[in-house]
């Protein structure tokens, strides 16, 4: 398939690299140009600008959060504007529901289709073809976009007819995550101030009952006190919450956790941890309990 | 091994069996006599008191809370009376840091051995010799106890050359158990109040980043609704957060998750819950948001 | 002077009324014209639209939320279109930081004058001319609407010269009342399920350490549970701490019993408080201890 | 009166010097002796042991916790050994719910009377008489005792027959300045790093919605950032937390707000406060959003 992809950060470049070593034909864009450079080496073309990746059956987007995808969709000369009648915009960027119902009713009054796509998984998983992918539309859309998703990811999980489900998913899914840094968080201060050795303890639990990806990458990184470089930094873990909240909120759902977790992610923040990796909300339990301050980015 | 086998519940039964299965010479004793029968047949001696149940190289005690440990320990005609010098009292049973502790001290002025090798594992873990073991105490009294540990469990984690630390590393496991219990009943609340369908956000998650025993098993009960009967009954889950504050109280830390579940257990308990399973705390979001009425114990 | 009032709620209606007893020549506006006849009544004129309020030396400006603030001040014919050169829009609302800012600075550029002024008090002390008053702006500006704010209050703090410290302030203090909701309602629902007498309890902590109208005014609410009719909607105590956590999220401050009490807002809503008091918030603490169902709107 | 008082600490010394001032005949001890000198010079006679200071209608208990208090009356010597049939015994400290309830229940069988008085105040209205009684006992027995709590306080209430839900009361009541201190700490947090003058901003509180006496003492604490001397130290408000829990556990009633300041007594204590006043709570936000260290015992 022809295919544009917008957005090559630490997850849109490998995304986009799968894409065309799947075959695809891809025509990328970036605001900084210069992170094109390794896609046209592997064999991506160089759109000038949006308008030029658009001219395809279906266009990725990929970007850090609601305002710079708001901005590439709805500016002038954006994807809104760009993407020919009967294209579809795939959305993976992890952004708000309230946006995604927005993409999603802008897009069909345009003759557009609209395909909400989140995906799980860090930097290195995105480059190995590794992702598990939510998916969100209207079935045929979902079913056309399959050769992508599937480029792209290790499995592909439909969920919904309704594209902003695939955004709530996922956002529940990085909430769950940071469940899971914070509950790793707290239980190593315990048992790290009695003395035991965390390593040992971590070896423990994901050899037994917490032997998911999860328990075992995030368990290491709060082992190691190991922040930076980030995977996935903190002000996007933050944000994540953020709208994780805000959705819970229109739905009147009280989530005591992600609101223990907001306030973590402050925390963190008002301490210098922007530019560490989120799992460094797992070292405030630490902190808290006098064992050792806070890391800083370096 | 001659080994003696006190407490023959729902988790005792099963452990006992399996050290007989593996040809260990196995006395038990239960304070309901009923018991003890399936033991008899599984090839046991069944004990006529706990001091018959303690002529052997080592005893285990498995029982449901401190204060039942603590009376077949120290009173009189109990293990401490009884148990020969030499001999070893190993402690599975889920107590606190504290009771460990003294027990460890007891033992060791009476010149009998102490170790203390908590479980992981619901009474099918048990029963199928699936248990995970912690074990702590000195090398020499665990090494000697390892026929019978393995006898138990699918793998014995040596943790500590002092006991009380294999209970910390228990009680904290629990905990974990609790945050994966709580958290996904946040998250449930909140993508099944949108009109997801909770079985296939489960598969979602269990095939994807959290593909633990944990949440598969925990996932399914609050899918399910099913927190009855109880595999592992609310008032025991209560009762080791309780445990693991306690022994965070003692070496100040704190652990704000561990704080919510504690309210956690006791809304569960004022809504009539101390007959379900421990799992029904992760009912209490959904509750919060509108969705359904607790379950009552039937 | 001459002066403008835009918004006759139960707040504005008597702020308006004792800007008209002081004297001053008022001009009043609502959206809905029929509230406006008891100010007609008591002296006030009634303007036909926004622009009309707005020929005066100063206009208030007193609605339910963001969103009314920003229409009437932003739409067309509205408070910024309208006003003249010179003259000061006084903000009473209680609205976000964020959006006291935008006045801020819109108004500026205009060539008028901002004062936020947001109150403290009930309907009765609004109507009894008893409010307490927080202003913050320019000295000058906040010097010449003194009169007027002394003419709704019984007293006036200034407290910045920017507008929107002034609104954060106030946040702040609807923050600090709902702490003591939800204090008042744990430490009832702990004593009342012991069986003491909720009355003579709250007569105990209001004539000794906590003699402060908020618990007496709140206390009594609670152990009534008359949280009809609603002196301030549950909603818009929900909006406020919306607005504080907003706030606090901008500074980089964690706000644990914010958090707790955006929970309780949204347990209240899931419900069915939307028309209760926000005192209802007290109520939850006795559900979640098997004391009472929760109150819905009758 | 004949009244024997055990306990001179910071608020036993004044109760006792003012039931000498009110005339009645006193007779002190305490477990260093010297504490007793400024009593004797006061009027009061000093006993040499417990026993001797139980030679009275009644006898006062004032100690910092379970233990002090549980040893002081049951051990060989002590109150229960000690004190006359038909003598009462008024415990006024700050203790368990259920020590109340087992000294209620032995003094019962001993022939004795038990009332229970803890009080309001600090050591300043301790030494000037203007302590708050709380009482609870059989009413004959509160009322027999009332010429004595009346010369220690301004006022007492009665509050119930069975003596330990004085106790309860009392437990409830430090935990509501413990929320008082916790909000104002995280509301001074907020206001604090947008640049308001802390302590305009708790002038403005208490002179309007916040006019109560806990408001002004632990606000200016916290302003003044001023924790040492202690008035009452960190450890003991501590207790206080962790016994409204257990007796909250017991009635099985969540107290989400009581959860977070246990967590935030053990951070306080984790960052070495311990010889702080318990007002350095309300610190901890400040620290948190990144404004301050914690302050250190000197």
């Amino acid at each position: 398939m022809k295919v544009g992809f917008i957005g090559l950060g630490q997850m849109g470049a490998g995304m986009a690299a799968n894409l065309a070593k799947a075959g695809h034909e891809v025509i990328v864009w970036n605001r900084s140009a210069s992170k094109a450079e390794p896609l046209a080496k592997a064999g991506a073309k160089v759109a000038a600008d949006i308008r030029e990746a658009c001219q395809a059956e279906a266009v990725f987007s990929m970007l850090a959060d609601d305002e710079a995808v708001r901005s590439v969709v709805f500016d002038a000369g954006g994807v809104l504007e760009a993407l020919p009648k009967g294209a579809t915009h795939i959305s993976s960027s992890t952004i708000s529901v309230a946006l995604a119902d927005e993409f999603a009713s802008a897009h069909a009054k345009a003759g557009q289709g609209f395909v909400s796509s989140p995906v799980f998984g860090r930097p290195e998983a995105a480059a190995a073809g590794k992702l598990f992918v939510v998916a969100a539309g209207a079935p045929k859309l979902v079913e056309a976009a399959r050769p992508l998703l599937d480029a792209i990811g290790q499995r592909t999980f439909a969920m919904s007819e309704e594209p902003s489900i695939a955004n709530l998913v996922k956002l529940s899914g990085n909430f769950l995550i940071a469940c899971v840094i914070e509950s790793l968080g707290e239980a190593m201060a315990l048992v790290g101030k009695a003395g035991v050795d965390r390593a040992q303890y971590l070896e423990l639990l994901t050899s037994t009952l917490f032997s998911a990806p999860v328990y075992k990458t995030y368990g290491g990184l709060i082992v190691e006190g190991k922040f930076q470089p980030a995977g996935f930094a903190a002000p996007l873990g933050q944000k994540d919450i953020r709208l994780a909240l805000a959705a819970a909120e229109k739905l009147e759902v009280p989530l005591p956790i992600a609101s223990l977790l907001r306030d973590r992610f402050l925390a963190l923040m008002a301490a210098g941890g922007e530019g560490l990796d989120w799992s460094a909300v797992g070292a405030l339990a630490a902190r808290d309990a006098g064992l050792e301050p806070l890391p800083r980015a370096g």
